[in-house]
Formats: structure tokens, C-alpha cells, sequence
């Protein structure tokens, strides 16, 4: 055993190339180990083990600097600089998250989740050591999905006019999260074709050197290339080609589903949960695929992510050119959109809400002042969602809501949600985002509201003294929490569903002046620039009180979601609790 | 005369190119009529006459559609396609925009101001075109200096996948608005250097046709380009090589002075308006010099815009490697900023506050979450900014401020502009945005704050009853407004420069409500999302009430920022009878 003794890159570098060839395997026998009890990125940490041996075999680390874009091949780099024993504990699993975390080691420099920020980054700490007058290499390590995002397209132009050490590896696996989509990607294989001798070479047309290596997981090719490039004055591309799974049967044939896994059985591969049935994936999925048959100028668009809408390679098929997936690339995503949508088409645009923060100028600019009635689908967008600090979804109503122009709508149930979908991709005055629930709610009713008289909130129950104005997937809190101050003081609230995130309905708020007191407001995402606070300022010189329910500002990590919402007073008890001290 | 019978793209087609040479001439006198009087973009306009003409002879607008990037070249276009007068006519000036405007023509087809939108945009009509089964060609025009932009560079990827027409002109006339960075300039030269048969070519990279023109400023040439690729059923990019400011010798000169100029004497070339003495971009500058002297891990970043901050020409080779230019590139420009702080620089960012949009996820994820010590500073973030529609100022608090860890804070005087400025490059612990003021007050006051003990406001003023908390360029209306209280109720309000935006005083706000009545909060900006908000939120289950006063949610276009201030009630007279009413 060879990984038992790995404390440090030191330790790498005592090893013979048979030596290191045999911990390759015990890495993966580790990474199978943790992936199939824990989940976790697989495909791209099962073919980035070669490269980041010979990586720490031949640069120095923490002085010599990688970054690893995305980092969802960062977990044989965490094995090798001091975090083994994650992988071959199962006690310590939680010990290191999923990412690179400079908190963690000296051996991360940041903590990164979203793609294509890799060669930018790392440029910087490049930029940094020569101001200083200091040594050392500094290496970007970036897959060929991330680098049709704009930041690493811009970075790589940047490092072209770099007159320094600096190094940019592109971990070519010939796939993104699904298969790779936009013109670079032919360039990258006829480099793969012409084993790099290809005249026309992307890395060259930006301005940097080149150094080609075939066979991206033999270490032997792989510690030559290296080094060959370290110390080296220029910026260079050392562009691998590498086997996306490499060494798990299942994972070398389903590139797609293994990009990232849920834990499973490592002899067969078969998930150990099932998915539960329906979820706003296959809802949305259903309802697009019926709708691009009834109109063809409908048509559904995805930046690497199209499964988030239920797009799995079958339904892709079927939508044919009705369905666009653009690769990593958001900005393009919305301004497409728009464009689609201002010659008459009906574009739907399905984006995580982590990831809708890489397109905020397109919102505003490319669609929002040119009032394109786009319909953009925001998942994931709840204190449920996914837990990463770099992939929270409760950032997005003050980032969005606050864009003029832009219709943003919560719904509560699967019928609503579909009715605002519909509605959204009918009309041709709005450009309208929906903010998908966190989980799927049906009660059957069918949902007539006139969605274009904007900002015309429901009342669904009658009260007075309390209003209980609750939006979205904290609307059924906001029933529970009146139903508790009803149990509790008798005083029957009154309950609203806004649906309009982006909107105050005046006539309404000014109406429960007459005969209530308070009113509080939920929402599921940080307080500040969010809703309530609109509510908070209309009734800013009234004798009305209000209390915002949401969550404070910060990076959350990691979390549990019932202790995140019982620290910022979100149980139906706290909420309760605290309207009573108002009246 | 031949422009004066110009009304729509058809009688351009019935010229000779003899014709159509003069006519050009008869262009370049309109544009420096215009110009001249009016001010706007000089050198991308000239540069662009014969290009302008010759897709107009050879393409249908607008049933093709020709799609300018960031519209700075449109004029040409505008004056064959019905708004001649608006360049012949000074009392017609006013009747168009600077730049592409649907509302004004059936053959502008999106509103457009920021970089490198055009090829996304343009691809999102091609698509519908295909989607609906119809013809025409699509046709992007985007500068060399808009290609290093991250959303231009993902179009460009996305149209390499494209099967079907679609035609991007690359008007490259090698300078961005000041010159060019990023390696792909060097492949542009060497195409141009070999006429563009070198093999190694950054758009056939990217998996598009390729055609080169040597002289764009040759009508028989163009021509023969644009009906070569017309009803292509490829995705094609036809580069052409024209000169800035072309026939105006001053712009030709100096090209970067004359990419947009104010009013000038059209024979001498001199500005009408003479810079009048110290500014923001001045005092910035000038403090940087002399820190970056003092320091050598001091350095600048610009995404093209270096005179924003004062860093002419000849500033920025005194700066040398301690500035950094990265070419229209945000994105990319603030993660560096990280890496540098990351690494021990110190970096300072400055950039407008409308292209800080096009930067909002790397500033909350590279930045933000890494906790990095950038020092932003945000210019013309104010209602007397920019007023066209596409380059407002007024939406950076809410898009920013709700940013977690990001401290943003509002000077109002030069004095506490250079405070800040300070500490932030001397600190280690928080990503710092400045909002500079919209216009320099220096009261000469030094500023002995200490900033690290994060969102403590100060009281200016201490009164009773009423209080104004007035931010930032607006301390100035806050405090003629207290005046106007006083002298017209004899209260004297208390005045509160709060300093922090993305903060609140929660122990003097508390403090507050032991003696006042009525809180009033004065941003510069729009109020949804905003600062004033956040105090409403925190007032909102006591007595004292709150009135918000800032900018309503909304796109503004051409404004006169005196009416917008007395559409939202932000006189001191309107202040003030609002505050009345309430006490």
C-alpha cells in the first residue's frame, strides 16, 4: 500500500513510476470506495489520477500553485496533500467537502464550484508573485467542458500576452457534464487526430505554446510533458488527453450519468436510491416535449445542464432541433434567448439558480431592456437546494427581482407552476423568469388567473389583524404558521400568495391597513434586496408593522437545511412566536 | 448629392460604385457635422462608412438582419435606413439614440450598448428564422476590440456549431477603445501580415468559414465579400481590415482620444469644452501613481476603460507592469483581482458601474466566497451617470449589496474617497467596492475613521423627531433637506452619513427611536433592493416610521437627470413636504 504512506507531494516524489502506477489503482479503489458510500463527482476525479501524480511528482506544491478550475476533479489532488484518509475512512468523509477549500490545506488556493475560473485565477496568483519578485510555477488545470464559458475563454486570451512562467493544462476527456457542444470542440479533436501537430490550434490562435500529450493517463508521458513546461518562461498549454471514468466499467460507457453520482453498488453500478417519481424535472419535461410538437417555433435551451429540466439523452433526441444545449455558457444561453424570442420564436431557458448569477448583464441588457418575452426556469433556487456555499440557490430574488422589466414569479403547486409556464411562453410582452419550488406540491386545482395583469396577489384565506403574505415554496410555512397563531391567540390571519416576486399588489396591501396590524412576509433566500423588504418599505409611514421572515445575508456551507431555518427563526413555532409579541 | 435621396437600403442598391464612393464622402461630412455639435462615437463610425454601404448594396435588410455590436459603428447604418436628417439637420439630432434602437427603425433589432452581445443576439435570429422555416440572411458586426469579451467568444463557439446561414463581418481595425490586449491580437495581426491565408487562424479554431478583405474601406471589395457568403448555409466570418477614424486626419492620429469625443471645432479638432480641473479619474490616478511608487504589489486594473481612473497613455507607462489593461474582459478582470489578493497583491479594479453587471457571479464567487481583498471602485454609479438606457448607474446597490462579505461603501467627500481607498488596499480581510461620488466635494475634513469596525454611520447632525440618513452622493440633498425642515417646522433633524451600503447601525438606529418620529433614507439609485430597504426592514415592527427616498424601478433613456429627480420626489422641497406630512 502506497496511499497509506502519502502525508505530503513529498511523499509522491520518492516514488518510481511502478510505484506511482500501483497507487494509481489504490486511488481509484479509494475514490470507488468513498463515491459509492458517499456520492460525489466520479468521471472527471477517475480520469485526472495519472495526471495529478505526475503533477505533484514534478512541480512543488504549495510554492508551485495549482488551480484547479471547477475542482470536480480535485479529489486525487486532496488524497496526495494530506486528506487520504477521507477517502479510505468512511468517519472522515466529512471532513473535506467536495470542492477545493483553502481552509482545508495549503495546497488549495481557492474555493471554487463554478466552472471556467480557473486560468483567471490562477493568472492572478501569477500576476501577484511577479509584483513581488518571486518564484515558482503556477498551473491551471482546466477541462475541455469549462472552456467554452466566457471567463475561461477571456483568462486563456489574457495568458496569451502573459510574458511569464505559466502554465494552463487542459484535461481533454472529450466530454462536458454531457457531451461537449460549440465549434472549439472539432479544433480539439483534430489536435487529438494529429497528435497536436494540427496547424490550426485554438491554444496558438490565443497567444500561447503548445505541448501535446497522447496518452493522458500514462504517467511516464505525462511526467516528461511536465517536465518539459516547469519553469518554463512563456505561457504554454499542456493540453491532456485523458479517459473521462478511466478504470470503472460503468463509468467509461455512461460518461453523462457518471459526471457525477449519487451513491451506489460498486459491483453493478445501480444507484442505491431510486428516484421518486415525479419531480419539476420530468414535469417540465413533459409539458416542453408536448408543446414543441404542437408549436414548432417553441424550443428549449440548456448551458451543460439539461437534465435539470429532465433532458436526458432520449428526450433530446426526440426535441431534435427544438433543443439546444450551448455548452458551459450562460451568457450566450440568455442573449440566444433573446434573440430567439425577438424573431418569434418561444424559447424556454432551464438554469440552476447558482449558475443564472453568471448572466446577469445578459438578463438585464441583451433581454430585459429589449422587453424579450423570454422564459427562463430557475431550479434549485431554495435553502433545500444544493448546500455547496459555491452552488446556493437563495441569492437570486435581490439579484433578479430588482432588474426592471423582468416578470419573476413564485409559484406554490405543480399547477400553477405549469400555468406560469404556459402562460410565459404565450405571451409576448414580459420577459418572465419562475422561480421553480423546492419540491413538487400538486392539489389538483386548476389555476385560472390572468397572469398579465402583473403583480395581483391572492388571498386565500380571509383574516385580520395578521396577514401572512407567503412566497413561492415558503408558502405552505406561511399556512402553518398561521394555523399556529390561530391555535394559539385565536386571532385568524390572513394568508396571501404573492406570486409576484417582482411586483407589490398596492390596491391589496393598502386594503389590509384597514383591519390588521401586522403583516409578515416569507421567503425562501436571503432577506436583503429580497421581497419582504419591498413590503417592509410600502408600509415604511403606516402604523402597520411588519416582520420579514427570510434568511441573513452570508455564505452558508454545507448545511443541514432545519438548523440553517431554525437559525434564522423559520419554523412555523419561531414564526408564530414572534408575530404574537406583536399584538 | 446622393445622401439626401437616401431613404431606405433599396436606393442605395440602384448606385454605381462610383456613386456609392461619393457617397461616402457625403457620409463622413454628415458624421462630423453631427459629431462636431453633438459629440458621440467618432473613430468606429468613420472607420465603418464603406463596410455600412456595402452590406446595405448587397443584403435585404430588414429581411436580413444585421446585428452591430454594442451599436458604437451604427450610425452609418442609421443614415441609410431613414434617419439621414437626424445627421443633417441639427434640430433633428435629437430624434435618435447613439445607438441601435428598434423603437426608431425596422432595421435596428435590439436595443444594444454594452460589448460583444452581437453574435449570441444575432444567433438567436437565426434560430427562430430556422425554427419557423423561413429565409434571409443574419448577419453579426462585432469590432476586434468586443471579440476578448467572454459573451462574444461563447457566441462565436456556439455559431461554429450552427448549420446553416449565419455571417459574422469582424470590423477589425486593430484597436479596442484604447489598444488592444489578449493573445488573439497577435493572431488577427498575423492574419492580417499574411492576408489571412496563415493556417493558424483563432474563427476556422472556433469551426467557422473564413474569408479575409484586405481593405475594408474599399466599397468593390466588400462587395464582392458579402455577395460571395450571401445565402451561405454556413456559418462564415468574413474579416475586414478597415481604419479608425478613417478621413478625419485627427482621429486617425489618435485614435484612442477620438474612439468617442464631446463637441469640437471640426477644423482644428479641439474640444469645445475645455476638462475643467479635478476629478474623480484625476484623484484617483494620482493617488495610485504614488502608491504604486511606494509599493510595488500595487497595481490597476482596467477592462478597457483606463481613463475612467485617470490612466491616459502616458500614466500608464509610467504604471508599467504595475497596470493592466485586459481588454473588454470583466469577467476575467475581477477574478485576477482575486488571484493577485489572493497571492498578496493589491489590486484595485476600477469600472463602471452599468459593465460591473457583467461581472456579478465572479465577484460573489472568485471574490466574494474567497473572502479576497480586492479594491473595486464603481464610476458613474449615480443618476448624473450615463443616461442612456443601456449604461445606467442607478442598479449597482441592489445588484451588488446583497452580495455576502462584500463591503461597499459610499464616500461623499474626496477626503473620505481617499480614506477609503486606502484601507482597502491596506486590508486583508474584506472585498472592498467603493461607490465613487458623482461629483467632487472636498471639504478638506481629515478622515480619521476607522473603517475595519464595519457598518458604524455617522451622525452629522444631531436633532430629533425627524432623521436623514442620506447616502453618498446624496448626503448633499439630505442635508439642504434638513435645512428646509427646520426652517420651515422648526425641527431639527438629525443627519446620518452612513458610509456603509451593504450594512446597517443596527445600535444607532436602535438609539434612534428613543427620540424620532420619522426615519428617512436618500440613495442614488433605484430604491427596489436597495439601501433604504434594509432601514424600513428594520423599523418595520417598531413606531417609527419610514420614508425611502431614491430612483423607482425602472429603465430611464436620454433623461434630464433634474426632471428624473422631481419625477421620484427627490427635491429638498419635495423631501421636505413629504417629511412634513408625516410629523
Amino acid at each position: 500500500m502506497y496511499l497509506e504512506k502519502i502525508d505530503s507531494p513529498a511523499d509522491v516524489k520518492k516514488l518510481t513510476v511502478d510505484e506511482m502506477t500501483a497507487l494509481a489503482e489504490e486511488m481509484r479503489k479509494a475514490l470507488l470506495f468513498r463515491l459509492s458510500k458517499h456520492g460525489g463527482h466520479f468521471g472527471p476525479n477517475f480520469g485526472m489520477v495519472e495526471a495529478t501524480i505526475a503533477m505533484h511528482y514534478v512541480f512543488e506544491s504549495p510554492k508551485d500553485k495549482i488551480v484547479f478550475d471547477v475542482s470536480h476533479q480535485s479529489y486525487p489532488h486532496k488524497m496526495l496533500t494530506g486528506r487520504k484518509e477521507s477517502y479510505l475512512d468512511a468517519d472522515k468523509f466529512d471532513d473535506i467537502s467536495g470542492y477545493t477549500n483553502p481552509e482545508e490545506s495549503e495546497h488549495d488556493f481557492f474555493t471554487v464550484g463554478h466552472t471556467s475560473t480557473s486560468v483567471s485565477l490562477a493568472s492572478g496568483l501569477a500576476k501577484a508573485r511577479d509584483l513581488k519578485g518571486e518564484e515558482g510555477n503556477v498551473i491551471a488545470v482546466i477541462g475541455d467542458g469549462s472552456l467554452s464559458g466566457g471567463e475561461a475563454l477571456e483568462g486563456i486570451d489574457f495568458a496569451g500576452e502573459m510574458d511569464t512562467n505559466f502554465i494552463i493544462v487542459v484535461n481533454d476527456n472529450d466530454m462536458s457534464i454531457a457531451e461537449n457542444h460549440g465549434g472549439m470542440y472539432r479544433n480539439l479533436k483534430l489536435l487529438r487526430d494529429t497528435e497536436g501537430k494540427a496547424e490550426c490550434n485554438l491554444f496558438k490562435a490565443m497567444g500561447l505554446d503548445y505541448v501535446f500529450v497522447k496518452d493522458g493517463n500514462d504517467i511516464p508521458s505525462l511526467i516528461k510533458a511536465f517536465e518539459g513546461v516547469k519553469d518554463s518562461k512563456k505561457p504554454v498549454v499542456v493540453h491532456i488527453v485523458t479517459q473521462k471514468g478511466k478504470g470503472y466499467a460503468p463509468a467509461e460507457k455512461d460518461k453523462e450519468t457518471w459526471h457525477w453520482h449519487m451513491p451506489f453498488d460498486p459491483e453493478t453500478g445501480k444507484s442505491l436510491y431510486d428516484a421518486e417519481g415525479e419531480d419539476y424535472g420530468t414535469v417540465t419535461c413533459n409539458y416542453l416535449l408536448e408543446k414543441m410538437q404542437a408549436d414548432k417555433s417553441v424550443c428549449a435551451i440548456t448551458s451543460a445542464t439539461p437534465t435539470v429540466f429532465g433532458f436526458t439523452p432520449d428526450v433530446r433526441k426526440k426535441a431534435g432541433k427544438q433543443f439546444m444545449d450551448v455548452g458551459i455558457a450562460e451568457e450566450h444561453a440568455m442573449a440566444l434567448a433573446s434573440g430567439i424570442a425577438k424573431n418569434g420564436g418561444k424559447p424556454f431557458y432551464g438554469v440552476y439558480s447558482s449558475f443564472l448569477q453568471r448572466t446577469y448583464d445578459q438578463l438585464s441588457q441583451d433581454v430585459c431592456i429589449n422587453k424579450s418575452p423570454v422564459t427562463i426556469a430557475v431550479f434549485a433556487a431554495s435553502v433545500y437546494g444544493m448546500s455547496d456555499v459555491t452552488h446556493l440557490g437563495i441569492y437570486d430574488i435581490p439579484m433578479i427581482s430588482n432588474i426592471p422589466e423582468l416578470v419573476y414569479l413564485a409559484p406554490v403547486t405543480k399547477e400553477e407552476y405549469l400555468a406560469m409556464l404556459d402562460w410565459s411562453l404565450e405571451q409576448n410582452e414580459h420577459p418572465v423568469a419562475i422561480r421553480v419550488p423546492a419540491s413538487l406540491v400538486s392539489d389538483g386545482k386548476p389555476f385560472t388567473k390572468d397572469l398579465s395583469k402583473l403583480n395581483k396577489y391572492e388571498m386565500t384565506q380571509k383574516g385580520s389583524q395578521v396577514a401572512v403574505i407567503a412566497l413561492g415554496s415558503f408558502y405552505g410555512l406561511g399556512v402553518e404558521a398561521a394555523k399556529l397563531i390561530e391555535e394559539k391567540t385565536g386571532v385568524k390571519a390572513t394568508v396571501i400568495n404573492p406570486y409576484y416576486i417582482t411586483g407589490i399588489d398596492k390596491e391589496m396591501l393598502e386594503s389590509l391597513k384597514a383591519d390588521h396590524k401586522t403583516i409578515i412576509t416569507l421567503e425562501d433566500g436571503v432577506l436583503e434586496g429580497g421581497f419582504g423588504e419591498k413590503i417592509a418599505r410600502f408600509y415604511g409611514d403606516s402604523d402597520v408593522k411588519t416582520l420579514c421572515f427570510g434568511l441573513e445575508k452570508k455564505f452558508y456551507d454545507r448545511y443541514d437545511p432545519a438548523e440553517v431555518l431554525k437559525e434564522n427563526h423559520l419554523t412555523p413555532e419561531q414564526i408564530a412566536e414572534d408575530v404574537i409579541k406583536t399584538l
